[in-house]
């Protein structure tokens, strides 16, 4: 296709650290934001690849976020760990809480990590993978801004509220999902926007609470949740555990906070991970088995598994050695760096 | 209305426990069984109230259930706890691993309760609401028996998988919900049947993979997840956590192990409890205000918070002393008695 460019493995790091220093990030942030989006765009993530560095560079515009912040880890002697970002981008943060993390769900079977102060933009999927390259399985939750409507509402009240998943295979890609309660993803609606495209029906309100699929309607108005009034539910349970259980944030506050900048939403974070060798009696090739008698009985049937055709993205651009993104996108980047 | 008959609130547990005590539970499972039927039907929760005595009373018959199972719990020096039901319904190894499981929870921040071995007719609402009325956070989840199809599949490989959680308010009702991952609870396409109505499109597949809207044929076929997508990788989420991270069987073998007998399914639960005073920083009262200040601008804009249904039941139940059940079930459930 002619209005995509080729960017080689290496240079999807090189560009972003080279863009995100030049707005303002130390070296720890960058490296730690372009090890993000370089993971989301090997595995063909367009909307949390390089996609993003617009956002982190507004970010950054907006004035708020300190690009060189330390986090500070807060251990304890229970199972919960703290890791404050001290108002940087959170991925760093959750870098420097990750072994801790492993090492205190190894320990006492379930452990969660609070991330607390920090700007997000992310995907979920590459921090639980992390935990499921360790062996165990893990849930991350973060709210947004309140861009969501309740079920049976008319405004929003709830952010995007993404959950993600992940479960240690062995010799295998992980079982993973990442997606938000909102029944479109806020980076899915703005590439709509960016593609002239509609909406389909049901996934947003106008302004007015009507529904609407005008991807700038739906940006000024509210998102709706998917799945109805269970949809709805659970992400009210994101937002009360990433948010209010944590000391931090929920996406109404968020969005305040932000005052009508466009960058990454301030808030916190919670990481839930479990480790099977305290759970499973000391059985991990029978349950293993089991995990896999499931996920064959969902295949056979000819439905997929979440998360298949981003592995699939992933071993083809790993052997290809380059990844694809919009020209458009390539030139409003290749700007940045001026 | 003519079909309902009113029973008091005191003759529900006693009927229970009689009808319970007459196919063969032992005193401590009748009465166990007998506070959760209480609890449900209290609260107008019609499809796990009374009417889940004739299961109770099946699963005795199909003859795989011990009456007078004595649970056993395996604590440890980690945030895990195990209870092995050893053959009985669940509830009774609940009630007595809840109070571990809380001074787990708060020793810890965050513990999970593992439940192995058990038949499982139940709402999962009072449980994780045991644990908010304890002042803590809970999630708990099982699998079925394999109902309901993948989103994309033709045949049935996950069950029912409900999900719940319950969050604790000051003096208030907690923030509560508890949904089958399916479209519909297996309970409600019953519920359905005996009412001669028809499904909605949408929720369930006949024998064939194909759309029904008809309650049997759904019942003899496969039901759908709800929310699509999301909603099956959820289900597959309770699967994992509930059954192979546990030891315990998936909703596969769940119903391979029942071998068409039509009572209680045999599996696994899982319960997560999060203390919030080891998350919140020390400012419990700052933290309830931002949970409080959601959910009042949810209910602001008309929606509903889950649950509300129920605890406004709750209320005129106990203040006029009675429950109302279908005649239809009165007369089914005395029967019973002879």
């Amino acid at each position: 296709m002619s209005n995509l460019t080729q960017i080689a493995l290496d240079d999807v790091r090189a560009l972003s650290i080279k863009i995100l220093k030049n707005v303002g990030y130390g070296d720890d942030h960058a490296r730690a934001i372009a090890e993000m989006l370089y993971t989301c765009q090997l595995d063909d993530c367009q909307s949390h690849g390089l996609f993003r560095l617009l956002m982190c560079v507004q970010t950054m515009r907006d004035g708020k976020i300190s690009g060189h912040a330390k986090p500070a880890l807060k251990d304890s002697d229970t199972a919960v760990l703290h890791v404050d970002a001290r108002d940087g981008m959170s991925l760093l943060a959750v870098d420097i809480a990750m072994p801790k993390l492993i090492e205190k769900t190894k320990a006492n079977g379930i452990a969660a990590l609070a991330v607390n102060k920090c700007f997000h933009f992310s995907a979920l999927w590459p921090e639980v993978e992390r935990l499921s390259a360790a062996g165990l399985a893990a849930i991350a939750m973060v709210p947004s801004h309140s861009w969501v409507a309740p079920a049976g509402g008319k405004r929003g009240s709830l952010g995007t509220n993404p959950i993600a998943f992940s479960w240690p295979r062995h010799d295998k890609n992980p079982f993973t999902f990442d997606f938000a309660t909102s029944g479109f993803a806020r980076g899915e609606i703005e590439l709509y926007k960016r593609a002239g495209k509609q909406l389909p029906d049901g996934v947003a309100l106008d302004k007015q609470g009507n529904p609407t699929t005008d991807p700038q309607a739906a940006l000024d108005g509210a998102m709706l949740p998917f799945g109805s009034y269970k949809g709805s539910a659970l992400s009210i349970m994101v937002e009360l555990l990433a948010g209010p259980l944590i000391d931090d944030m929920i996406s109404l506050e968020s969005m305040e906070y932000a005052a009508g900048q466009a960058g990454a939403p301030y808030h916190g974070q919670i990481i839930i991970a479990f480790d099977p060798a305290h759970f499973n009696g000391g059985k991990p090739v029978e349950n293993n088995e089991r995990a896999e008698r499931l996920f064959a009985d969902i295949i056979e049937q000819g439905a997929r598994l979440p998360s298949q055709r981003r592995f699939e993205a992933r071993a083809r651009n790993l052997e290809r050695g380059f990844v694809e993104i919009p020209t458009v996108l390539y030139d409003d980047l290749h700007a940045l760096l001026n």
